[in-house]
């Protein structure tokens, strides 16, 4: 578990598949992006012709103590209903996932009341974070087995056969919780970062602010630490979603982020396992003004721009037919030479 | 045939299906653009349920006059080539289409030569157009025709149960036609809007300016006038393009436009028919720089930039799942009450 054994990236196999995309019956280039994620799939996974599908979606649930200061539009209880709504089929996830023919699973890591559904997987590691704002938001210890959590239920999905990994989350407060850890991570101003998450107003987005700023001071977490950052000021579900990825990383199994907690957990998984990041495919630029700064920390091209910013990992599946059109046209274009098309050259 | 009686947007419909999106298990707005497609999408079907699969791609070819004045990369033989490659499935567009379950079909408007495969729909009006830098690309009658194919051909698609058209081209040469339209109906300078189609060089690239710029000083087309456009210095498959899009809008099926070529046949739809522009979404970017001028003349907002430029309807298939997403949204989403969720109201 967490063998923290990520291989570099093909760059041999790379190189083949973008020869190959030459000799495609098309204008050299002429497909843009899904050219290059071609090859950044092959790279990853090592395959010439890599796939995608079937698409593995995770959704790691657990609340926030911070939710207790009013950073949220939403009442803590939303995260219970929004599980229920989850195992019954009816979130905006579930509806993408049946669309794209994912695996999926809803995994409970720390939600704050019993879950009744017996279709969400009991991984509950304590009854909600504590309120950052003035203790721990968990041990170190419990960080540690939130990513495990994370890991293994990542690691069961590959096993099940899954070629691409999206880490979805519900956790009333988490927007918050992902300012904390990416203002802990980045060294920036809580306030260039917050965002209105569910829909607060101004002042409670000014308040906002100001509690990451306090429990920053407070904790005084340490940059160079995931694992110092997740205790202090993170979140249970979060810390799964870093473990998933960096279990899907070990399996040179793509990764697609979603928009912004997501891109938090990809920062926390390249700050403990850079060579995690090289996995990543970021599928969408989330509205959530802090997705910038973790953006420019993952140094990724967002695939979409749909001004989205429900989380759940909606965007990512979303966006995943365009990995899917990718490793199509490589699979199935024909070359210039099969086709008897003239070619410039 | 091409009766011209296009319904306005059912606003009223739209209305409901936004207010009725509001009371979905998300944060309000949270899906961003598929909310506003979903909405798009209710205004031009009527339905508040609107469907879009299967959607029909129709790729009408026909080879350019032009094209002997060496404005192509590659010869025009490769029109009838990739007709052939059209037909045998290992086009980039069969590809995509595969993808989205789309009911296809290849219509031959004016190849310049025989046309063998029967699959192809033989509804040639001539051997290719007339080289427009110094006689009609086609007469008055013959684009008034071209337009009647386009028109018919996605009627009989429309009739099959198709729920949104898509339309790309294979024809050597008309990014330079697509120029010369263009220039023609915004009255801009060709420099400012030709690009390196499939691939020629900077010094090719002035020349294909010059070219365009003398053809527009020589025909003098009629800005207000699609058919005096067409038939100087238009092409066969792109008056195709524009009749099919009118008949979509005609029987309110939404219209997903592809890249260049495809919006300058939209920006000739628009021209003859205003209300025929209601109907269409604009799938993507491309690369090809008169894009900006025909996305500014359609006002349209393109849901992806993958920086693709290969034309044959690939850009419209590429982003079609995201229709299929903004869809899917509306029917199968749960609602705050039907799902227990407590809202914030």
């Amino acid at each position: 578990m967490l063998t923290q054994q990520i291989s570099p990236l093909n760059k041999e196999v790379g190189q083949q598949v973008a020869d190959y995309i030459d000799t495609l019956t098309k204008p050299k280039g002429s497909l843009g992006r899904l050219e290059e994620l071609a090859v950044q799939l092959a790279e990853m996974t090592g395959q010439p012709f890599p796939e995608v599908t079937p698409p593995g979606v995770i959704v790691f649930t657990a609340d926030h103590g911070i939710a207790k200061e009013g950073v949220s539009a939403f009442p803590q209880e939303v995260t219970v209903q929004m599980v229920s709504n989850l195992v019954h089929g009816g979130a905006a996830i579930n509806v993408f996932s049946r669309q794209i023919g994912a695996i999926s699973k809803v995994v409970d890591v720390g939600v704050a009341s019993e879950v009744k559904e017996a279709e969400v997987l009991n991984r509950k590691i304590r009854y909600g974070t504590g309120n950052f704002s003035k203790e721990l938001a968990m041990t170190r210890a419990e960080a540690q087995q939130a990513l495990e959590v994370g890991y293994s239920e990542a690691v069961d999905l590959i096993e099940k056969g899954i070629k691409c990994l999206i880490v979805g989350e519900v956790g009333i407060g988490n927007t918050t919780t992902s300012s904390a850890i990416l203002a802990s991570i980045t060294q920036c101003d809580p306030a260039s970062i917050v965002g209105h998450g569910t829909g607060i107003t101004s002042e409670q987005l000014k308040y906002k602010a100001e509690v990451i700023e306090r429990a920053i001071a407070f904790h005084q977490p340490n940059a160079e630490d995931g694992l110092d950052i997740l205790s202090k000021v993170g979140g249970l579900e979060i810390a799964a979603m870093t473990g998933a990825m960096m279990a899907a990383a070990e399996h040179q199994i793509p990764i697609l982020l979603d928009g912004f907690i997501c891109s938090v957990a990809a920062c926390v998984a390249k700050l403990m396992e850079p060579l995690s990041a090289d996995y990543m495919i970021l599928s969408h630029h989330s509205v959530e003004p802090g997705h910038v700064q973790a953006i420019e920390y993952l140094q990724k091209q967002p695939l979409l721009q749909l001004n989205m910013r429900l989380g759940e990992g909606t965007g990512a599946a979303v966006a995943f037919p365009i990995l899917q059109s990718a490793t199509l046209m490589v699979k199935e274009m024909a070359t210039f030479t099969s086709a008897n098309v003239s070619n410039i050259e």
